[in-house]
């Protein structure tokens, strides 16, 4: 990671008298935080959490969001999640080389495709309604470096189309299972298959539902043992804690 | 059914002058209705919605139960449900000859065993501890004059044990499931089976599972079409619900 | 049935060594998912569970909708739930014959009348407000073919009106019984009529109604037994539960 | 009343100079409140909202009841409200003219049965677990001065045991309907009866009763006009809103 | 009352033999109930339980709404709550005299105003943004006769405001308090006043309000005696049950 | 104060006999009520609890809102909470001096800059989706005349970020710390300095953060010891909150 | 503080080359966390938040207490909380001088008298039943060196109980509001003091209180500005706060 | 793994013909499920999802648990959760060899100390009050053959302690991070550390706590990315999440 690079030889410097504590301390201060005024951007946080730092566009005017992009744009490549229409066309006034993915709601710039990392990550949708989640998550995947495939459309209800899809999903690395309504997927996979799960119950349904508790609910009761669950319709969350078990793939600490 | 012959002949009797309107109100208002001070017992009511009156113990005192027991064992077959052990024993040494089942906290008096009816219950339990509210279920069928059996322990987490059980499940005429946790075993079969289908969530789980809110949510909410659900832990209720519609597979008027 | 049909055709070809066994599983895998990338249209669902695939039109785009509709309306019936206008604007200019309610927000093609079962259906309703579900109701019925009639307004508030109507609700063979507010009327007919009844609960009311949580919770724990019931404005679930019923009375093996 | 009349020679005598401002404001101070340290009985409450002061015994140790109840013994009347028989008996011990109903909780001394009042309150009761909250009402109700009886059992799941009290019933100035599972009864009653009605939830039921949650919502919700609730299982905030009530009807300005 | 009247000529003329008892039946029922198709007008309502027929424009659409509001107007005075100013215009296109209330959000035609009953009603507000749902209780009392009038801005975060009109409460018969926030304002007035007074929860408020709740269950749990309450912005059931008290002032029975 | 020198004046001139009792009250009575019909406003609240009267536009038309702040204008500064854009433009087509925070939402006029107090508070902030409320309590602090800066972005997630502010954070004298999400930004911020920590929960997140309720819990719950919170999204409460501390600061009783 | 004494000194050995700095921090870090095993006691917590650490006896066992009571007992006053008279007894028996108060369930050891720092806290009690938690806030108040008195039984039902403390409440420094029920003294106070409240919502009350979620929600709600709150029955975090806010009164760069 | 070896051998001699495939059924169904009557064990779970069967002994008899355990035990190790310590009674007066940790409530039998796996789970709480739950993921961990130590006591209100354990950590496979209270101690460990991170809430906590609620909401809510979580005091469920984790570690396909 070009990150860690830079900073190696900063310290290498001070060590070697090359440089002074003082000045050493400001270079690093300047290049981690960039302060736009309303925002801090965070941009070593890669070295701490191994996550670059990510736009959530919630919450933030469309001119907040550009102005962000924009600061990131030039340090590399930039996602930003939970993105309006409106927010997305006043970014792509500007960046116009930006993309923007309506269903998952994402906008990204792409400067160097991220090296594809270890294991396979195979994202599965109980219904139709749930791929606006899953293309959060897939779309993350891409930008942290991990392949990742959707299966979709195979919720319990009809339970055949699940099995038709085993052999697949038991080749998955990890898997991130999306579901809405009662989320029993989750547990269902979860019984059949020995990879970790990560559950992403999705606020769709209605009524007694109640915006997604329900499946949420449901997932952290699961009677599967050792499914793990993120927030209703996190699939940016999901993407990223199965980017933290990929990674450990290719750690020479633990795989001799 | 006696109820409704005995109220056929007093009916007659009236037309035929036998009897005045008056006599005959006062009859019928004592038959129906016998008033214990704090509880009115309701005989009749087996003629309006087709089930006789059972006690429902919860906030009754040991003394209020063994006198409400009393009454009703003289014109029959006693159910109480929600019956504590101190209850129990407060009644059995009134009455030794009633029947306690502590798992399923029901009190029964069987005068006359129910003849049975049509059709076929099948009682299914996600996990052993669900089986006090199955056998909640099969005593109040047992009253009802229903055939009913219990499959135990098939929960979607060793989901092969679900289907070496199919065969036995098709043959239902209705089904009761009763699950915990988050729930999603009514999901399963409900994509499975096209019999009617009763869910009762119960309070089996714990943390997130909020005393069975997270299974009662899970089963409103659920994918599967067509499942309906009774109250938490009511294995009484599902067992009505069994009746109202075994009930009607006798009925020569949807018959032919 | 037609699928049964063509379903034993098939099998018998492979027991008279006509077909081999890949080839039936390859024939039978494409005639039972058709894979849209998006979607999985289940056409043998009713093999299964005995209910056609529906639409469940809620967060999915105007253009998915209209997409699987075209394929579905290529093997028979359609039945598509919880459309929108704008949604239904979309699917008519594909398909003008399709046939949209918009206070039922149901789309339907019938490609040919289901032949109607047995049984007679009556769907009851406590307020005007509560005509949206009782539409879904109503026409899911009658997509799977079963007979079904709306008694409307006939709430506690002014019980008379639901006195005058008991002669029509006591040939019901299954009752839908729909109300907002407290939901009371699912108690009071249970009380008096010995059919099966199938609660649903709208989200009609305000403040602490909570969208329909009142009603809900009310209906599960009501005082009369044996009421089940679906999840809070779910017309479609109530009449599927209404037809796992009905279907039980051309049956053989109960009835006699 | 006996206070107001005390009052009044007071600041007569004040007016006519028997009696200086600052000596009469010690003696309403000292009369109005005892402070015991860790209370301040306010035994002139009865001058602005015409209730005297009532022991609520919860939270409260069995030594700070039995010690207010003394001091308020010495100067009439005493109800205490949610006593535990521990507590009761400790006040017993210290007065043994001291009266504990264990149904309902109360404890009392009379020292002059309070003159009763015009109206006449209808406590009714849905079931026969309902009667602890009916009897702490009545309690309160004869220790105002309010006459008041209890229909007990009349709960909707039975309607006629309802429709045959509905002359009493209609008789009363006050009705105050105690009803526990889905609470019905009030929203039937509210749809018969044109007098006050005061609906009481209570906690009995189970499972998605939530502790009294359903009744209350659904009483809250209740499609009859005019009805109006206290909180969960309040038999004593229900009889001094019928007092409030049938205070009225004695005074001349409103009834000529 | 103009309903009783026509009611007992019926009744006497059975009584004399002018009139056939299915003839009379026939006639009742007529007047009774007006069938609309998606709506039953119970036109008899006033006969039960004193309250005449009101329109809940909530969930209705502008067709609905001012179809039952010709019909009803045929028959005399028409109030309807909940109506939107879109459902409004609609009706006032029909019945240009009918007059809306945009702030209380009803709808009224009067074709001869209510003789004013006994009693004064006072409509408490603890701030202007709970000034809606007074208007609606104030016109519902309007509609059902009884004198009312507003004192609007007095909450307890400047408590000398209630202070100035307290010789203004004290007047009241009965007391209608609304509030948002915490509701305090209710606690207050109940500690100060021995009148009845019914609690309107509004959901005015933000963040931990939840649209009401807060005011709700702090009116529910009020230390003060006596005060019941109503569902949240329900101005309307306020009124109503204000009516079901002061109608009691002008009855004989109790008055002497 | 202003208002403390006018209210002494009045007094001594009643002690001197230049003014009657009768004559005193009716002058303070005018001064301290504004009567406009819908809205009391409170003139001499400052008097009380130390905070001038504020509009809370929120459930108020534009009309109500511009009559009010042209009535409190004339009386010197004013400061309205919640106005929507709507209704600043309304009142800004009135008073075109009147200043308007679109972030925060807030609407001023300085008649006269409030002359600064003692005490530095620091408003911090986790995310720039936090700004709003930061700015309503920074408005809220300048019209009490309380020195307020934002130190803003500084969330538990990149935690040096925080770190490098804590000089800052330690000169405060009190810190309004503003979070949504899991608000962890308090508790580590409480356990790092010594000084009073308002905490307020925003509504920023999504899914399980139920619109600020995880946030709001997640501070009540803290670890942390002594960290107070206000209402969620409640930027003008912290502010209040913070000026009742720092006026201690000037307190001649406190400080020697 | 003694804490701060020993540290500098320290350093200035460090400083003057009397001990190396490996040594350095050998010394501070045994210092600082004392390790138990289960427990890591955090000696110096003082010098960054200003609160010597306190046993949260919750959920430990009484053994745990004890081991952790011994160890912070050799090092000066010791505070312990939410202490069952079980443990309670546990501890004594190992340590006889302690001092258990039941009703705070506080258990102390007393080294040296806290010196008194400067305010006054006043600690308000709506209703005898608060008493308890006022108790835990007293005995926190005591041992972090601030003078606190108790006004118990002031609840707004009985609003002249309040006002007769006024002089009292306008005196204090801080004010700590301890309230169930509906929570309403702290909005009366907030309105009529100026001075800094900590709002603590107890669980008194039932039924619709839920345990205390009425009074928080309430007290979050309030329309009197500037009141911050702190978690239901944390009579101990209502007492750092006020520490955290009398603190600021001695610091010289506010005081001048 | 012993049980897949019996299985490939199995399988072998079905296709050698050395077994017919009814005999080969015969034996797998045999092997695979137990059936006690009220429970079917499940043996072969290990195949199909990696985790041996354990018995949860929440809502089981002692008689039933002693019954699992004994059949069990009888096939290599046990592991029982949830197990009073009524219930280790009675099943070590069964089975004395059986080992009971009363803080975790885990009864285990260890027949064969499982061959440690790769990785290196670190267990982390807050407080000492969570040892309970982090005993039951090192038992879980330790029956599953993962390498697992416990760091406690380390919550954010002195987060130096945090700091001290940071190497600690970062060696770490997988981190288990459990606490109660707001739960904040997630977000920061996943701010710092780019391991997996399984978070689990606890209990732990009182009032606005709601039982483990404010915990579960903040870690969903978690400002870190890349944190799941499990249910409310879930041990066992995080350590078979980490254990789906670190069984990546040896395999082949993904290390090379």
């Amino acid at each position: 990671m070009n990150d860690q690079q830079e900073l190696r030889e900063l310290l290498q410097q001070i060590r070697d008298g090359r440089m002074n504590v003082e000045q050493g301390m400001q270079v690093l201060r300047n290049q981690m935080v960039q302060d736009l005024g309303h925002t801090k951007i965070d941009l070593h946080r890669e070295l701490r959490n191994g996550f670059p730092e990510v736009i959530y566009a919630e919450g933030k005017t469309p001119r907040q969001v550009g102005e962000i992009f924009g600061h990131m744009r030039a340090h590399g490549n930039v996602l930003a999640t939970r993105v309006t229409s409106k927010t997305a066309e006043h970014v792509l006034s500007l960046f116009p080389d930006a993309c923007y993915d309506p269903l998952g709601r994402t906008l990204t710039h792409v400067h160097e495709e991220p090296s594809p990392g270890r294991g396979k990550t195979v994202i599965v949708t109980a219904g139709t309604s749930d791929l606006g989640v899953a293309h959060e998550a897939r779309t993350t995947c891409r930008m942290l470096g991990i392949p990742a495939t959707i299966v979709s459309d195979v919720g319990v209800a009809g339970i055949h189309r699940l099995f038709d899809q085993m052999e697949h999903l038991r080749q998955a690395t990890v898997l991130i299972v999306i579901a809405g309504m009662e989320g029993a997927l989750a547990s269902v996979i979860g019984g059949l298959v020995d990879k970790p799960i990560i559950a992403v119950p999705t606020s769709v349904g209605y009524g007694a539902h109640f915006a997604g508790l329900a499946a949420l609910l449901g997932m952290l009761a699961s009677c599967a043992s050792g499914i793990s669950v993120v927030n209703i319709d996190n699939g940016f969350g999901a993407a990223c804690a199965a980017c933290r078990i990929t990674r450990l793939l290719g750690q020479k600490d633990h795989a001799d």
